[in-house]
C-alpha cells in the first residue's frame, strides 16, 4: 500500500503539500485494517515521502532539494515590479562609467563646493563631539541641525524632520499618507522619483498640467478624483523649470483648504535662482496648516551629503519619524553636524551667490550651444530663471529612445522626457542638466547631443 | 430657484461633492423653462456655491476654508499606524536626554572605536577623491567598499549591496519579497525592527521558537503556513543571544530548499563573539542559493556609521537596488569610502579583538552585578558567548511595564521583552545591553534596575 501511494506521488497524482486521507478514512475506503494503513504511513514518513503533523493530518512532502530550488526572479513582489523602465534606463545611463558627459544627472556644480570650510567643520565636529557623532541618534535628526535649518528657514525646529535626501522624504510621506487605491494629484510632468514612491504606496496618479497650473483644471481634478494629496513643485519645477505665480499659489491653497486636501510642496530648487524674483513658498503662504514642505541640500551643496528635510506640523513629524525608524532608524550624524556648522557660521549663505554665478555662466554656455548646434525651429526650449535644467522638446516626429541612445554612445546622456510623466508621456521631450558638466566640456557635450539628433533625422534637413 | 438650492445646501440636504440634477432634468421636474434653471446655476457658480464641470455636471462646492481644514491625525495610512507601541516606548525611553544609563540601546562599546585611524582615513579619502566623494553615487554602494566587504567576507562584490544599516536592509527585503497577506516565519522572540518592517509590507508573522529551533516544528510551520520567507538570526540571536548549532542549520537549510522557501539570515552579531566557537553562517553553508545574508558595522564599529550590507544573488541585488533607489537613491559615500579604507588597511581586523576584550570585561561586570543585586532564583538569565545583550526573565508574576518605568525614572532603561514577540509576548522578559555603559557605570545601572524590581515586589521578598 505504501508503494501504491509512492507511485501516485511519483506520477504527480499526489502533489507536494497535498493532505492524505486520514488513516481511518483510507482504511474504510480500501477495506483494510487501520493498522495496515498506519504501518504504511509510518513507512512513508520514514522514507521522507510524507510528513505527519499532529492535529492536521499527513502531507505529501516535496522531493529533496534540487539544484536551484528558488527562482529568485519569480519571488519579487508586485510593488517592487512597479518600477518603471524609463527611470531605470535613465539611471543606468547616468551610471555608465565610460560616459564622458552626464547631462542626465541632477547635480549642482560641485566645483564651487566649499571644500575647505567643509573639512574644517568636519574636523571641528570630531574634535568637539568625538565618537558621540557615531552613536545612536534621534530619528528626527540631530537637534543642532534641526535648529539651524529652522533658524535659517524661519520655522520652528519641532516642525523639522531631517531625512536622507528629498527622495527619502517623498517615500516617507507616501508611506505615511497614501493607502492603496488613493488618488494623488501630481504635476504634469513631474519628478520620476515621486511617481515611483507614490505608485509603490499604491496611489493612482492624476496629472495637473504645469503649462497653466490652472485653478479651474485643479478644481475639476479635485471633484473628479477626490485625491488624498496634491504633490507639486511650484518653484523651478523639475523638469520644466517653470515657476507658479503668486496668484496661482493663492488659488491652489484656497482650493486645497476648501476641499481639505493636503499639499506637499517639493521645494528643492528655490535656492538655485539665477535671475528675477520668486513668490513666497506655499508653506510660507499657507494660513491653514495644510502644506507639508520638503527640501534638500542636494541641489545647492552636494547630492552626496544625503541630507534633506521635511517641515510639517509636529504631529506629522512624529508619525513620519515612526515610519523612518522602520525604514532606516536614523540619518547618519557626522555630516548633519558638519552641515549645521556651515549653516551656523554663514559659510552656506556665502556659498549660494557663488553657486548662482557659476550656474548662470553654465546656463549661458548651454543655451548658446543649443542655439548654435540646433537649427532655429527644430528644438523648443525656454531659458529658465533658476533650477539646474533646460527642458527641451523636439518639434517633429522622432524615435527619441534611439536618438538618446545614440547620444549616449557618442558620450553624452540626457534624461528621456517620458520618465517624467505619470500619464501618457510626451515622447518628444528630454531634460538637460546644465550644471553637471564643466564650462569647458558643456559645448562639446551639447554638440554630441545635436549630432545624434541630426544623424537620426533626414540628412537633407541639416 | 437659486435661493432654494442655496437653502438646501445650507440645511445640509445637498453636501459638498454632491452632483446636482442636469439642467434639463431639473427644468422638467420643476416645470420651469431650461433658461431659468441655467440662469440659476450660473448665479450659484458665481457665488461659489457650485462648480460646473464640462461633461460631468454641476457639483456642490465645499464652503470656504475653515480655520483648520485638515486634521492631520486622521490622515495617517493604516500601514503607518501598524507601528507597535512597545517599540515606540522603548525608543522613546532610549532617547530621554536626562537618562543616565541607556541599557535599552543596542550599541557596541564606543570607547574602543579607532577614532585616530578613522580620522586619518577620512582625511585621506577627502585628499584623494575630493568633492567626488559628495557626488551622485551608485545605489548598490561605493565599488571600493563592495570590493572590501567581499574580500573580507569571501564573497563576490557583485553579490554585495551596501545599505544604510541593517534596518534598511530588512525594509528593502520586505518591500521586495513580501506581498500583503504573505506569511513570514520569524524567530520567537525576534528583533522588533523586523516585526515592524515585515508587518508594514503586509506580512502575517509566524513564530519559530528559538528555545529549540526544532526542525520538526519548522516543517510543521512550513506545511501549515506556506510562508514566503524565513527570517532568522542564528548567531548570538537578538534578544536571546542563543546560537543555532550546525546540525540545526543543516536541517533548516534542507527544509528551506525542499519547500523552496528563501531564508534571510540576519547576521549582525557573529563578529561580537566573546568565547567558544560558532558554526559557519547559513549563507556559507548554503548549497542551493536560497540564503540572503544581512550584516552591518553598527554592532562592531559604531551604529552612527549607518553602513550595512546585503549579500544576495546578483538578480536580487539588482531588484533591491531598484527599491532602494525609490527609498533613498543611494547611501552617503564619504563614510563608505572611509570604512573601505579601514577594511583595506587592516585597522578593522585589529579593532575586533580589542572590542572583544572590552565587551568580555563589561559582560563580567554585568553578570556579577546581576548576581549581586538580584536574589538567586528570582531572575533567570544565561551568560551568552557573544552579542551585546543579556536576556532576562523574572520568574514570578509582575507588572513589568510599571517596573521598567520605575527603573527608567531612577535613571536606567532596559528594553521591554514584549517588543520582541511577533505573537503573544512573554511579558516577564527584558533585555539588557551590557555594552552601552562604561565599566564604571554598569554596576550602578544594574543596581538601579534591581531597586525598581524590589520596590515593586513584596518588601518581605528581599
Amino acid at each position: 500500500m505504501a508503494r501504491d501511494l509512492e507511485q501516485q506521488i511519483a506520477l504527480g497524482r499526489l502533489l507536494p503539500g497535498d493532505r492524505l486521507p486520514s488513516e481511518r478514512t483510507l482504511a474504510a475506503q480500501l477495506g483494510l485494517s487501520r493498522n495496515t494503513v498506519t504501518a504504511a504511513y509510518r513507512l512513508l514518513e520514514k522514507r521522507e515521502a510524507i510528513r505527519r503533523v499532529p492535529q492536521r493530518g499527513a502531507f505529501v512532502r516535496p522531493a529533496g532539494p534540487i539544484e536551484n530550488p528558488i527562482d529568485w526572479s519569480s519571488r519579487i513582489s508586485r510593488q517592487a515590479h512597479l518600477l518603471d523602465e524609463p527611470v531605470l534606463d535613465m539611471l543606468a545611463q547616468s551610471r555608465l562609467t565610460n560616459l564622458r558627459y552626464r547631462l542626465s544627472a541632477g547635480t549642482p556644480a560641485l566645483g564651487c563646493f566649499p571644500m575647505g570650510p567643509f573639512r574644517r567643520a568636519l574636523h571641528d565636529v570630531l574634535n568637539k563631539e568625538g565618537v558621540q557623532t557615531l552613536a545612536i541618534a534621534p530619528t528626527e535628526g540631530q537637534p543642532r541641525l534641526r535648529r539651524a535649518i529652522a533658524a535659517w528657514d524661519g520655522a520652528e525646529s519641532s516642525h523639522v524632520l531631517v531625512v536622507a535626501g528629498a527622495q527619502e522624504g517623498i517615500d516617507l510621506l507616501a508611506r505615511c499618507l497614501v493607502e492603496p487605491g488613493d488618488r494623488v494629484i501630481v504635476d504634469r510632468p513631474t519628478y520620476p522619483g515621486a511617481i515611483q514612491a507614490f505608485q509603490a504606496a499604491g496611489a493612482q496618479l492624476v496629472e495637473w498640467d504645469t503649462k497653466e497650473w490652472s485653478a479651474k483644471a485643479l478644481e475639476r481634478l479635485l471633484i473628479a478624483s477626490r485625491p488624498k494629496l496634491i504633490f507639486t513643485m511650484p518653484t523651478f519645477h523639475n523638469p520644466t523649470a517653470r515657476t507658479m505665480e503668486e496668484d496661482q499659489r493663492t488659488k491652489l491653497l484656497n482650493l486645497a483648504a476648501r476641499y481639505r486636501v493636503p499639499v506637499i510642496e517639493n521645494d528643492v530648487y528655490s535656492r538655485t535662482r539665477l535671475q528675477g524674483s520668486i513668490p513666497p513658498s506655499l508653506y510660507r503662504m499657507d494660513k491653514h496648516n495644510i502644506v507639508i514642505y520638503l527640501s534638500t541640500f542636494s541641489k545647492v551643496l552636494a547630492p552626496g551629503l544625503r541630507v534633506g528635510w521635511i517641515a510639517a506640523p509636529p504631529h506629522m513629524v512624529k508619525q513620519l519619524s515612526l515610519v523612518k525608524m522602520r525604514a532606516s532608524l536614523f540619518t547618519e550624524g557626522l555630516l548633519q553636524l558638519t552641515l549645521a556648522t556651515l549653516l551656523e557660521n554663514g559659510i552656506f549663505e556665502e556659498h549660494l551667490p557663488r553657486l548662482q554665478r557659476t550656474h548662470a555662466a553654465l546656463q549661458k554656455i548651454a543655451v548658446d550651444a543649443l542655439r548654435l548646434n540646433f537649427a532655429g525651429d527644430e528644438l523648443e526650449f525656454s531659458v529658465p530663471q533658476g533650477g539646474l535644467y533646460i527642458w527641451c522638446r523636439w518639434r517633429r516626429p522622432i524615435d527619441m529612445e534611439a536618438v538618446l541612445l545614440e547620444a549616449q554612445q557618442k558620450g553624452a546622456s540626457v534624461a528621456p522626457g517620458r520618465a517624467f510623466f505619470a500619464g501618457a508621456p510626451d515622447e518628444n521631450c528630454f531634460r538637460i542638466c546644465f550644471t553637471a558638466c564643466s564650462e569647458r566640456d558643456l559645448p562639446d557635450a551639447i554638440r554630441l547631443l545635436a549630432d545624434a539628433f541630426h544623424a537620426a533625422g533626414d540628412p537633407s534637413d541639416r
